[in-house]
């Protein structure tokens, strides 16, 4: 079989993440006796430059083409930061109305962390996709006189509650049977307290599954002071960002943290990214962890079927990190991309 | 010279933590010839659920006639939570126009944490405390048509932003001279945006003071990963009530954690809380840790003039947590809130 694959490696360390990727998925694949077809799209803040806009005004239907997307980072501190979150990441995710962002955090022996007694674990957080916070609604009244007023709409349907909640569900049924929904429902009125009815009433279809509320405020805590309290967690797009981004720190920091965009059930491409940035001030140095960008490789490939290869992946990257010599300096070590990407690949042959 | 304070203990273990403090305020000032006169308001649930609103509708002129307000925490089962937030702690927050709410974030040598290397983490969340997410705009379309859109709407507007700017340009001035304004520009188009613009501007007034802009999710990440790069953080009333839970964490948790909530400049009471809620898990037990709220007592304190008995209370605190025999639960010890308390104050004879 063919995996025909679309790769947008973006700005900054986004290219030297994806370059170190796609050799350990022709890898994994090739193990199995398949194929990688890579088609590359150069969109991005070069493009924007030269052309007035981060991607084409088809680019949805040209990565509907292709069963997946590798996806690097966006930004680029000469381009406004809309132009490519909105005109490229936050776009595509939206135009292929991609349901959830599903954030595994796994914390792989011997990478150290700032927080103590990791050991263990692993949860997935179920980050809603498409709305919320991020639909782009608002405006500023009275703008420059002084008086300004920015207003911010967010908007939650029961439809996008509903199918994220479908998803989360689910997994968690897969797992340890444990789901915590992350609202602000003290706070504001409308939009989480609606997630909370429509989440419980979604429970009801998976009576195995144990429903806890949390407010996102101790959420936050949490997170860092129980993270082995946690598996599943179902939450807002916005709530999504911030909560993904302190997952990732049990695992190591950014660099350790995959995700995966996708509509299941649809055959609409998923798009796979690492959660951190394109991180302009590390970037054409050839030092950025590939590892997020490696395990949302993985991620990938589970996605499409081809669970051995990703199984491959996952644990050549796992034996690689449990060697310090082979840690970037993100997490303490001094590593190049390139020594980490050929350990994998090195790891992955002698497996 | 007399403090009329105002207490408000609440539910859960509000009263359990106010009941340790009063005395420590108490203490604190006798020693410098000062007294305090304490009047008691019980609003909390146990109103709601006897006279159907958690506070009486002049519960604002009522406190407005003390010097300051100490506020336990609201919050129980049996009452909807909407009920005691909107209508004790928002609401008079709001009703006060308390411009900002000031989270002071400190790690005691002897206080075991979950992150590593917190010693001499010592940094102050300045939180907008009247707008943003926290308006109580929106509502539900199409409710319970099966395609219900819950709808919220944050509200930023300048005069706002630039009050909270002040405070925290003058803040970080008096300390590091490093100031970080945290928002999500990249996401939200609109209120974030005018909080960049604004704050940007009023820091033209503070040429000594650097201003360095942040995301919310790299700010949560950093938190834990780099704290000690952080001294004074800007931000709105939703990231400002996240990254403050999440602040306590680097102290030792909930329990540890004091706030402020301020209108600097003008003759109104501030309220002085701990960050921690009711706790109805623990509540009754008399194992909450007091020293949240004794240390919002010490800010309480600062803030009237009486910096001495604020320092009293704070050292007191400090030599007294240096002893594990004096630590509550939460914080790994197995102190009652009695032990502790009489341990500050013992402590503060002895100083
Ligand atoms: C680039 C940015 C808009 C994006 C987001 O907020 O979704 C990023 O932080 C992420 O988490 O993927
Ligand atoms: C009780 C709740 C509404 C409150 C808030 O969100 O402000 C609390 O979490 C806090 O941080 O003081």
């Amino acid at each position: 079989k063919v995996v025909r694959l679309a790769v947008i490696p973006g700005d900054g360390i986004g290219p030297e993440v994806v370059a170190a990727t796609v050799p350990a998925l022709h890898a994994a694949l090739e193990a199995d006796g398949h194929r990688l077809d890579v088609t590359q799209f150069d969109w991005g803040g070069e493009r924007f430059l030269q052309q007035g806009a981060a991607m084409p005004a088809d680019a949805a239907d040209l990565v509907k083409k292709r069963d997946a997307v590798l996806f690097g980072a966006v930004g680029r501190p000469d381009v406004p930061e809309h132009e490519l979150v909105w005109g490229l990441i936050i776009g595509l995710r939206q135009q292929l109305d991609l349901a959830v962002n599903l954030r595994p955090v796994r914390a792989f022996p011997g990478v150290p962390t700032k927080v103590r007694d990791t050991d263990g674990v692993d949860l997935v957080i179920v980050r809603e996709n498409t709305e919320g916070e991020y639909v782009g609604a608002g405006g500023v009244a009275h703008a420059g006189s002084g008086h300004d007023l920015g207003i911010e709409v967010a908007v939650h349907s029961r439809r996008v509650i509903e199918r994220a909640a479908h998803q989360a569900f689910a997994l968690a049924g897969r797992r340890s049977g444990h789901l915590c929904l992350v609202t602000k429902s003290n706070a504001m009125r409308y939009g989480y307290p609606l997630w909370d009815r429509v989440v419980r009433e979604v429970g009801e279809h998976y009576p195995a599954v144990r429903l806890e509320t949390v407010l996102v405020d101790a959420m936050a805590a949490r997170m860092i002071q129980a993270p082995r309290s946690l598996d599943v967690l179902l939450t807002s797009n916005l709530f999504g960002d911030i909560l993904s981004d302190l997952a990732a720190v049990l695992a190591g920091g950014m660099g350790m943290a995959p995700s995966a965009n996708v509509l299941p059930g649809a055959d609409v491409p998923g798009i796979y990214e690492p959660v951190h940035g394109s991180a302009p001030d590390i970037a054409g140095k050839g030092v950025a962890n590939p590892v997020a960008c490696m395990l949302s490789g993985a991620l990938l490939l589970d996605d499409l079927g081809h669970t051995s290869a990703a199984r491959r992946i996952r644990d050549a990257v796992a034996g690689t990190l449990r060697d310090a010599r082979h840690h970037t300096a993100d997490i303490g070590g001094n590593a190049t991309t390139a020594d980490v990407a050929s350990a994998v690949l090195h790891t992955m042959e002698s497996q």
